[in-house]
């Protein structure tokens, strides 16, 4: 894409109130525009970035055989109700609203019920099970503040996945197939390493759930880690799990981090409440086992601007970066500007994304630009590179830079 | 895909208090499931169906220097004052509900106002003009009934579109390419015979606006058509529109249309209202001039279903069916099995989309589910088939049935 093209621009200063860093980044580079405080629409570079993301997370749910739909966002009280949890009391983040009847009606901030309410309609026998469905859903949550940015906010995109089961054998079984998905999806967003399977509070089924949890100084968390056993526990739970695991408390480290998903047993409670039931194999009515799975993927992107960026901007992975390569061409030299054409026109041939700025600006603002945005490669051609038949190559993450030849240039790049 | 492994399954009956023909057979073949009137989710064949519009839809944007955003659901109160939306009495199809301070937030049932509000960031120069942005946005409108299934929901998908200029003459031209760009999705959705630009209810700026309107009994349109001079008028502008362009009414023929789309010009009514402005060229403020470009994505689907549909089931067109072929192995014996089994890996792998009905049932159910799911063409491998080297090749839309070997199938297949 040229710059000249995009209607976005950087701008110098994030907008006053806005005191997240990932949102402070990414409005400043164009990404997202805030409407109001924890709601953010997405601009062309940002929405690549979620497309990105949600590439990534498709190519691990549909291997462990799970099916993509997309549910609603108004939904039915009664179907809220069977569980308790339409009353704003138990649950105190719904934004509801009235049909013209007046008839009262919910904005999903999460889609349990409804996603069982649904496969009543489709189970019936066990040979119905196990299913696996998930979605891209826009929640909305009613937050109190919302002061985090992308990582928190009142609409934001979350995959949410369920499964059910015809035993608990077999929803464990699952679930476990769930956490290595999930630990291959963080490594592809580039925050793997950093990324702890942590027990947390558990529920109607099991005693713990399971978050992931990324070191992140902007992380709303705490986690005990101890890193030769490889556990991690959420601060909520760390009496019950340092008794259950029988740990040392002295050698658990107390860190910051941002849970970035969640994986929830709910063993047949929910199923039971709604009267989800199948017939098995002998002809006798049994209960159906449910599992949650969620990943926050605009929350994800915040953890991933928070975590990498440095003084000079966003530092994306090359995964989910919006352009592989930022490429520049400096003054107005005919000579450079159609090498510069070329060299874009044969990296974007290549099937590399590219982002080229062919703006008429400043060195120093194509520059800065460059590094705002967080691209991988910055690529830039001159008159003075052009006399030796040469392109600077930098690689945004650590700064090393190269003077390259098209061919080495492009042996680099893939 | 596997039959087998889908979670759907089609049903015999369609819910009660269905009545809309799109609907029922959505349902039936489990395409969507209804959440509530004019509320549905869409199941996995449903949800490839719509991206596959949506992707024909973005095909054809990109190519008219449109970059894809997405706003927000969430809306201020503030931003829609300003062109006195906000109220009620106005547009009477506000869902409305309130952050936890009481503060009043608006859901978006369109995005004019913060797609303009969004913009004055971004515009200050001429140079910064034209541009255009659109968007997949999941609208939400209170309408008081909703008894056309999928063609008028409370909750859908729609493409918007926004283009924003220096002068009225480089808005009107680009109003046309979009015309012409719309033309094209029509004829790639498999409606474009029967889809007319019809003369509408203007507006602010000009005295007509633009509907895309198809053909169709179910539509809740009436238009009249001068099929001669292929001249569509909108049944509410029928009088200002045959005195404006000199027709005889006794020429027009009258016909039930379902609108796919509109376009609108706004000229500079709402920027102006809004204080969106820039510098022209000789340093003076001047006023931006909007078009507004619509597509409801599931609106389409559902009256290509209405139109296409036999008394078998839907006709899907090629390009948003949810496969191309729908595969039937018949009987359990294991040279049909293994045969089906390896045309399903030939065929996909050669990029070719199949629904391979792998499942134990009678050869009437599978026909029959083929067929009320409209999958174009339906291939058939049996015992008896088997015996002669012979598949069977029936295409869904107009039963034409052929006896074929593997080559000609694969020839015939693409």
């Amino acid at each position: 894409m040229r710059l000249s093209q995009l209607f976005t621009k950087t701008v110098r200063d994030a907008p006053g109130g806005e005191v997240s860093k990932n949102a402070q980044l990414l409005i400043r580079a164009g990404f997202v525009y805030k409407e109001m405080a924890g709601v953010y629409a997405y601009l062309p570079l940002g929405l690549r970035v979620i497309e990105k993301i949600k590439q990534i997370v498709r190519e691990e749910m549909n291997p462990i055989d799970s099916q993509e739909i997309i549910m609603t966002s108004l939904q039915r009280k009664e179907i809220w109700e069977q569980t308790g949890r339409w009353s704003d009391e138990t649950v105190d983040i719904w934004f509801k609203t009235k049909l013209k009847d007046e008839t009262e009606v919910g904005l999903g901030w999460s889609h349990e019920e409804p996603i069982v309410e649904m496969l009543k309609q489709y189970v019936q026998s066990y040979k119905d099970l196990p299913l696996s469905v998930y979605q891209f859903q826009t929640k909305l949550r009613n937050e109190l503040r919302a002061k985090s940015g992308i990582m928190r906010g009142r609409e934001f995109v979350m995959k949410d996945m369920y499964s059910l089961h015809s035993s608990a054998e077999d929803l464990e079984a699952y679930y476990n197939r769930a956490i290595e998905a999930y630990r291959r999806i963080y490594a592809r967003l580039g925050i793997g390493d950093d990324t702890y399977v942590t027990f947390a509070s558990g529920g109607a089924f099991t005693k713990f759930s399971h978050e992931f949890q990324t070191i992140c100084d902007a992380g709303e968390d705490v986690i005990y880690l101890h890193r030769g056993r490889n556990i991690a526990i959420n601060e909520e739970v760390i009496d019950d799990a340092v008794a259950e695991m029988g740990i040392n408390r002295d050698e658990l480290e107390k860190v910051k981090t941002a849970e970035v998903g969640n994986i929830f047993n709910f063993g047949s409670q929910k199923t039971d409440d709604m009267g989800l039931r199948f017939t098995d194999a002998n002809g006798n009515q049994a209960s159906a086992y449910l599992g949650s799975y969620g990943i926050g993927i605009t929350r994800v992107m915040g953890v991933v601007v928070e975590k990498l960026a440095d003084e000079k901007g966003i530092v994306w992975p090359e995964a989910i970066a919006p352009a592989k390569v930022y490429l520049i061409r400096l003054g107005d030299n005919e000579a450079v500007m159609r090498h510069a054409d070329e060299l874009y026109a044969t990296l974007t041939g290549r099937g590399i994304e590219v982002l080229y700025d062919d703006r008429d600006l400043r060195a120093g603002q194509k520059f800065a630009d460059a590094e705002l945005m967080g691209i991988p490669y910055r690529v830039t051609i001159s008159d003075r590179l052009e006399a030796d038949n040469k392109f600077e190559l930098v690689v945004r993450q650590n700064g090393v830079q190269e003077l390259l030849t098209q061919d080495e240039l492009l042996a680099k790049l893939g």
